[in-house]
């Protein structure tokens, strides 16, 4: 992560995020645990059914993984875009620039033609087709503003953040507390196993209860630092 | 802290492990609570009972807030001196000299001559006079390593530390979890209060069980999370 801030594609304060989310992978012993499971799994039913899927990306995202990002738009499959919190049209070019390197086709976010309603500032900025008009959204390390922006849109926001309690994922539609290469990775194995399968995608949304779920999640949290204790 | 990454005070390291703090700092609702005053007035008791005392500063710690470590060194009175961990001479000296622009006296660490035994590398740097031959350290945001070799040198070792479960606050004689600013105030505070009470200044020591502490610590944050959830 250091290296990405010296390339110019993470703002340090970036870095300061990236520890933040590090306490809580550390709280909950670098694995995916159940509820993070049960909400990945929700994630992929919700991006089978969707009509017009986003992954979005943003400096953190882009940086810790870029690869898997990208692999998650072509498995969808969903378009990916760009947006980020310090908006600089260098910094987007850079960080789109970086993603077509790793192989990323189509991305979008360099020419907003949009704005997302609710926010000031040019975190507001996207594109029509891509997250203005989409219906499922996937948000890796968001800023709270914007998702509860995007979820007063009406969108099913996907969020991906450490931290059960943050704004980000407590006003998401799926909040998944897992450590972001490891959601992406069981993210895509589940839509593997539930794609086709439409009674088991229709109980896998029916049956995902988010606010429970992040409750359990503070459970095996608290359980783990017992443990430690 | 991410400023103070530009003027070379801080590693851009030193910016994800405040980040790992901040997340602490949020799980205690950004106060002290009663295990961390606890373990202050311990601190504060140790502190008065040294014979000879050392603040031990770091980039971060610096950076965070050089004045409170300047202060705690001239209340207790206790020696300062600089001891980081990405060592070069030019931070050394940066450091040294902000500490000295914001009125600190006698800095210890420009002239390193001898070495904390079980240490590889330049972090093992460090003054006779100072970290070497004291009896009681005050050790803010310090890394594990560290702190255990400070101990098995048969030191009284203070760490503050928001990390609960970090591997300092496993190995320190008293750990104090708390963000440092309002740390170094309570000790002062604590400080004042005890000072030439000799009853009280030995009961605050004898009645101190640093793991049971720690332990109470936890179920603090416990509640907080559910509280929150």
């Amino acid at each position: 992560m250091a290296e990405a801030v010296e390339k110019g594609l993470v703002n340090p304060t970036g870095l300061i995020s990236h520890g933040r989310g590090e306490a809580f992978d550390y709280l909950m012993g670098e694995k995916s645990l159940e509820p993070s499971l049960r909400a990945e799994r929700a994630a992929a039913a919700f991006l089978l059914r969707a009509k017009n899927p986003v992954v979005c990306v943003n400096g953190n995202a882009a940086a810790l993984d870029a690869k898997n990002l990208l692999e998650l738009g072509r498995t969808v499959p969903a378009k990916v875009e760009v947006n980020i919190f310090h908006r600089t049209e260098e910094r987007m070019e850079l960080l789109i620039s970086y993603l077509e390197s790793e192989g990323g086709k189509d991305i979008l976010g360099r020419d907003p033609d949009a704005r997302i309603p609710g926010l000031t500032s040019d975190r507001a900025l996207c594109t029509k087709e891509g997250i203005f008009d989409c219906d499922v959204i996937v948000v890796p390390i968001e800023d709270g503003d914007r998702a509860e922006a995007l979820v007063a849109m009406g969108k099913v926001v996907i969020s991906i953040d450490l931290n059960p309690l943050s704004r980000t994922s407590k006003k998401a539609t799926v909040s998944i507390s897992d450590e972001m290469t490891r959601a992406l990775e069981n993210i895509m194995r589940f839509i593997g196993e539930l794609r086709g399968k439409d009674a088991e995608i229709d109980s896998a949304i029916r049956d995902f209860d988010n606010t429970a779920n992040r409750r359990s999640m503070i459970d095996c949290i608290c359980d783990s630092l017992h443990r430690e204790c």
